[in-house]
């Protein structure tokens, strides 16, 4: 049985993870019979009122994530690549705000240690990697250098932050995805589209199956 | 195209609506091109650590189920059931919880007046109801001396507690439901189960095909 991780990044699209993005990708792993294991930073970050939108408090990044996760989580200092075939990170405004802060730098952004290391550890290991929504661009930002392609979608300026990492941008439907074979890295835009959570559904199941074969 | 609405009561299954139980909901409504409206109560109520179990603080249920909503919701005051054909309520402890007290007091257990009203408006107006989890027990009290069959799955103690209302208990498996064709009651155990989020998907799938054909 293939083993792969998921690294969230909250609890809510406006702070953390994306919801649906998550737990997509949940259902898709549990689909496709392969053993998974939650992961988040044990950080504490900004969290915001999704009725309203203001700032309201800290909260703990891997205990949020918990809630998605039904408690069964883990640290992120604690995932080694080692022990999986490949790995996954779910979007929402937490992938750019708690793992990384391109919401507010854009390609300069400085990414989590722990983030960067799993993702070099993981392309260095030739094992795959998963993205949805904002988080190619993380990726975008520790591998642009290798030229890897990634798909958020078709919005420009997001597109164009990430081609300065040095990766190329892939224009891509909701309910599709886009593959790098070379660098294997798969990449689906989800909620980049104010779209169906069916149609983000898809998406993101597309391309495990992809990333599942690859694995 | 039908409209239908969803109940949530917060953000996690500790203390709040089974997040992977909600998502699959909504994934499964927009896949079969239903307009779909998420309410929840605007109340406080207790939250737990999902890593530890602990007591931490009290959250509002309305603002924590817009994480899920992606803050498209409104006040479970403001549901109709001239508005809509269906009704549907996931699972997790906040429905025992927070939409009633089922998990403290069983049977005898109060309900929240907005939700007891929404029930027996969609049951007096011949509209189904959906109920996936625990959710079943909160649709048993208020409807049970209509003696209207559901499920919660196998486990033997939730079963006799909801017997105590008038309702019958029927069991079934994590990825199937039960209906009530005469009563329009269509009810999954889900996470009433220990399973993987696929099969809770299907489950609450395959009710949901039920259910919007019913509507």
């Amino acid at each position: 049985m293939k083993k792969i991780a998921v690294v969230l990044s909250g609890c809510g699209f406006k702070d953390g993870a994306e919801i649906t993005e998550a737990v997509s990708t949940l259902i898709s792993l549990s689909q496709h019979h392969v053993e998974y294991k939650v992961f988040a930073p044990n950080i504490e970050a900004e969290t915001l009122d999704h009725v309203t939108g203001e700032t309201i408090e800290n909260r703990n990044v891997l205990k949020e994530s918990a809630r998605i996760a039904r408690g069964d989580i883990k640290d992120l200092q604690e995932l080694k690549s080692g022990d999986f075939d490949a790995v996954v990170f779910p979007g929402g405004f937490g992938a750019a705000k708690n793992l990384c802060d391109f919401a507010s730098k854009g390609a300069d952004c400085k990414v989590n240690l722990d983030v960067e290391r799993v993702i070099n550890d993981f392309y260095n290991s030739q094992k795959p990697i998963g993205a949805w929504c904002i988080a190619p661009a993380l990726v975008a930002r520790v591998l642009g250098s290798y030229n890897i392609a990634v798909t958020i979608g078709n919005d420009k300026d997001t597109a164009l932050e990430i081609e300065k990492t040095g990766a190329q941008h892939v224009e891509c439907t909701v309910d599709d995805y886009v593959t790098d074979r070379e660098n294997k890295i798969i990449t689906s835009p989800a909620y980049m589209y104010d779209d169906t959570p069916y149609k983000v559904f898809t998406g993101i199941n597309k391309a495990l199956s992809e990333l599942v074969e690859m694995a």
